[in-house]
Order: structure tokens, then C-alpha cells, then sequence
């Protein structure tokens, strides 16, 4: 038995954490969203899921790594079709940690994670979500002037 | 004679501020980044430029008019070939503001902004760019095991 569609107060289809998760792990890229210098901070990533965690590979020193440092940071991806506007997005809250641990960085390292940004990118970042959220976007319902 | 190459220190290439702006009139959705009860927020939306603002269109009373009143945010565009991964991004950080005065609200009435979500979107929200950074990505040099 399918389902009841469940919608927000705006009207958008919310999704369940399942099919979020499904999502994440069928998209190849996401962004990951924290606070830099006191501002709100985006950047693009490549990203992969293992035992339930975001996985990102960073340059040791970077902006990410130093602003992400053991803080909650948001991580949203999403897919939109330019002609006729359906598409949907999951935005994913939780905290970030530094891999350490030899055993999590070896597993880590055998995700064969695709790095598209050039640059030594040996630090790992876990993301492990705590609150996860989808909604689905019709298509337009025509432009309102 | 074409300008020079500009690199950041992770090798990618850096676009320049009209570069940056020409994208971003052209991208169909932004994310906009911003703080909710002190936890790093994003959402997508659909947006245009006006006299070089960002204009979104907003529900009175929606999470992102009520956490983006005169507050500092981020907004997000790109675009990537999920089989190359060659793409850009171009990354806005400023001021947003609620469009209150009649003669501005009239003109960006006449944008017939696009709106996928459905409701009532009768609040624009304008974000002034204070900093504006764009990034492009090569085509993925390999997977990095």
C-alpha cells in the first residue's frame, strides 16, 4: 500500500528520511553549509556515504576544515529541471568530526571517493546527520508576475 | 587580450566579478545559506537579479523570511557535469532586506520572478552582494582511491 503524501505548510511534498537518504546516496554532489568567520558559508563538494555518514574530502588547512572543526554543519543536495522546474531537495543537519582513527581512515580510503577539485585532499570529514529533510517541487505551475 | 588565469590555493581556477554575475543571471535556482536558531540553514529557491540585487520570492511567516530579516546571508549557485565533473560555482555573501516600498515592490512585480513552490509568495526579499567568489572545476583528473 503506498504511502500518504505528507505536505508542508507551504504545500511541498515532504519526504521521508528513507527516500532522503536514498537521494544522498544516488547524488554527485552536494554542499556543504557552516559558519566562517561568524558569516554563512557554502561550498560545493564531492561526497560519499558510509556506515550512515556524509563523507568529504578536504585539504588539510583549508576553510572547510578549520570552520567545520567539531561543529554542526548543514549538507544539502538537490536536483531541479531547468524546463519544468520539478525536481527536490534534501538538506541534512548534523555534527562534523575529523576521521582520526587508523581503522575508519582505512575503510575510508577503500571508498575510492572522487575528488574533483585538484590538490592533496588527505583529511577525511564525517558528517553524521541528525535531522534530515526532503521535499519535492512540482512542476511550475506557471510564472507569476 | 584574454585576462590571465587566476588560481586559489587548492589550484582552482578563480572567476572574476562580472564572470561571477553573468552566471549567475543565467543559473535557474540559488541556495540560500543562512542561520535558523544558531544552526546552519539552506534552501533552495528561484530567484533574479535586479539593479544587482538578488531577488527572491518569500511566504510571509516561512522559515527563510523569518531568519533572513536584516541578517547576513550566503547564496549558492552551480552547475556540474555529474559524468566529467567539470563545473563552476559561484558563492554571494551579503546583507538581505524585506522589499517594503511601493515604487520597488511595483518593479519587481514586473520581473514575473519564476516560482516553483507552490502558496503564496507575496514577500520579496532582496540580497544586497557585498562579497562575491566564483570558483570552476576541471574535468575530474581520476578517482583518488
Amino acid at each position: 500500500m503506498p504511502n500518504e503524501v505528507v505536505r508542508d505548510s507551504g504545500g511541498l511534498e515532504v519526504l521521508g528520511r528513507e527516500e532522503c537518504f536514498a537521494l544522498l546516496g544516488a547524488a554527485p554532489i552536494g554542499r556543504i553549509v557552516f559558519t566562517d568567520r561568524a558569516l554563512p558559508a557554502v561550498q560545493p563538494v564531492n561526497f560519499a556515504l558510509s556506515g550512515g555518514d556524509i563523507i568529504i574530502r578536504t585539504v588539510q588547512g583549508s576553510k572547510v576544515a578549520a570552520a567545520t572543526r567539531d561543529a554542526v554543519v548543514g549538507f544539502e543536495v538537490d536536483d531541479f529541471d531547468p524546463v519544468s522546474g520539478a525536481g527536490w531537495s534534501v538538506v541534512v543537519t548534523g555534527q562534523a568530526r575529523v576521521v582520526s582513527g587508523d581503522g575508519e581512515l582505512a575503510r575510508l580510503r577503500a571508498l575510492a571517493l572522487r575528488v574533483w577539485a585538484p590538490g592533496d585532499r588527505g583529511r577525511y570529514l564525517a558528517i553524521t546527520p541528525e535531522l534530515v529533510s526532503g521535499r519535492r517541487f512540482p512542476a511550475r505551475t506557471g510564472s507569476v508576475a
